[in-house]
């Protein structure tokens, strides 16, 4: 623990899902709440730091402190991102960015024909590697995966390819639900901690982790 | 007008969106927020009617004395109202279920290769088609076509079809608005009445339509 009181930082949370239109009604997304981002925000407020959410279409209540940019697609969260990622300290990417999107958008409502539909998806900029990419030597990044199978491996994979300082690995009954069960990985795939519990308990305890170790540094 | 006072009837309500998805985590949809179903289940309340609504997953809050079956995918929701369709007087499709779903599901969350994918999509059924199909002479059916162009023509082909009753053309613009603009449709396609405004002020303009047109026949 350093005892030393750093000057506030300012952190970016990407949060939520985004969503990938077919045409102007069906799209592709999936069910991420943004409750999470909600809950790294209200910890990371706690703590006295400053935060920007970037956020998909959710309908969970951000903190009213929080600064909050409201996206729709995963194109739309990496431009803001993008923009707004220079101007702070660190970011976390707690959304669940929709990383495939059709080739072609119809400007109409396609309509049924009775046969079969083949959709060509292409994949979307993955927001957290863009940002670890680019990040400064004074900056850090955390990402988040969530994977059904092989989960430690993918996570520590996915951590090497992103560029990021610490990764968080989950699985999909986090999606949309109240509790979370996580891993925190270290940059060489090491287990830092297991946290269970509800979204901000969880967030508490990764805010924590990422104040001593990167906030701190 | 009838002046005679009817016994109380039960109306079905179709309402929300559905899910289809590919994996755990990705799936096609589209934003009904189920706000036109909830002033619709009030409004049908209101006039001493009962209502069951098959609601996909919303955020909006049905009133207290509906009763709510919620269901995820459009083959769950045409399940429901099948089995609940029979014990009702009519039904009235305010739901937006997705209509196409991916042919093959996986198990696993897909993992991103950097190469395009290609989805072969199938079409889901057509709920109030079905409910349309089996309904009784003493039961009425009215749906809801949503459709960016041909709007008119295109709704009332929808009601011949899907042996409707009475149809409610919108378009896209009433998605997860608390605004909306419709046109009621009779069976020769002519318009019985436009209605504008907030969607509490639709879904009771429409009710008392139903109610005199339907309900007390």
């Amino acid at each position: 623990m350093n005892d030393s009181k750093p000057a506030s930082v300012k952190v970016l949370i990407t949060s939520g899902p985004t969503r990938q239109y077919l045409d102007p009604v069906r799209y592709l997304t999936n069910a991420s709440s943004g409750r999470m981002g909600a809950a790294l925000a209200e910890a990371v407020l706690k703590l006295g730091h400053d935060v920007v959410v970037v956020s998909g279409p959710v309908a969970v209540k951000y903190p009213a402190a929080a600064e909050v940019v409201e996206v729709i697609t995963t194109d739309d969260m990496l431009r803001v991102a993008n923009e707004i990622f220079p101007h702070c300290d660190g970011a976390i990417g707690a959304a669940a960015p929709c990383d495939y999107k059709p080739l072609h958008v119809s400007d109409q409502k396609l309509s049924k024909t009775g046969r079969p539909l083949q959709l060509d998806l292409v994949e979307t900029p993955d927001v957290i590697a863009v940002l670890g990419e680019s990040k400064r030597n004074d900056q850090w990044v955390v990402g988040f995966a969530l994977e059904t199978d092989d989960r430690r491996f993918r996570a520590t994979v996915k951590l090497e390819k992103k560029h990021c300082d610490l990764m968080v690995s989950n699985g999909p009954e986090a999606i949309d639900a109240s509790d979370n069960h996580v891993e925190l990985l270290d940059r060489d795939g090491s287990v830092i901690e297991t946290i269970s519990g509800n979204k901000q308990h969880v967030a508490n305890r990764l805010i924590q982790q990422i104040h001593n170790r990167l906030i701190l540094q």
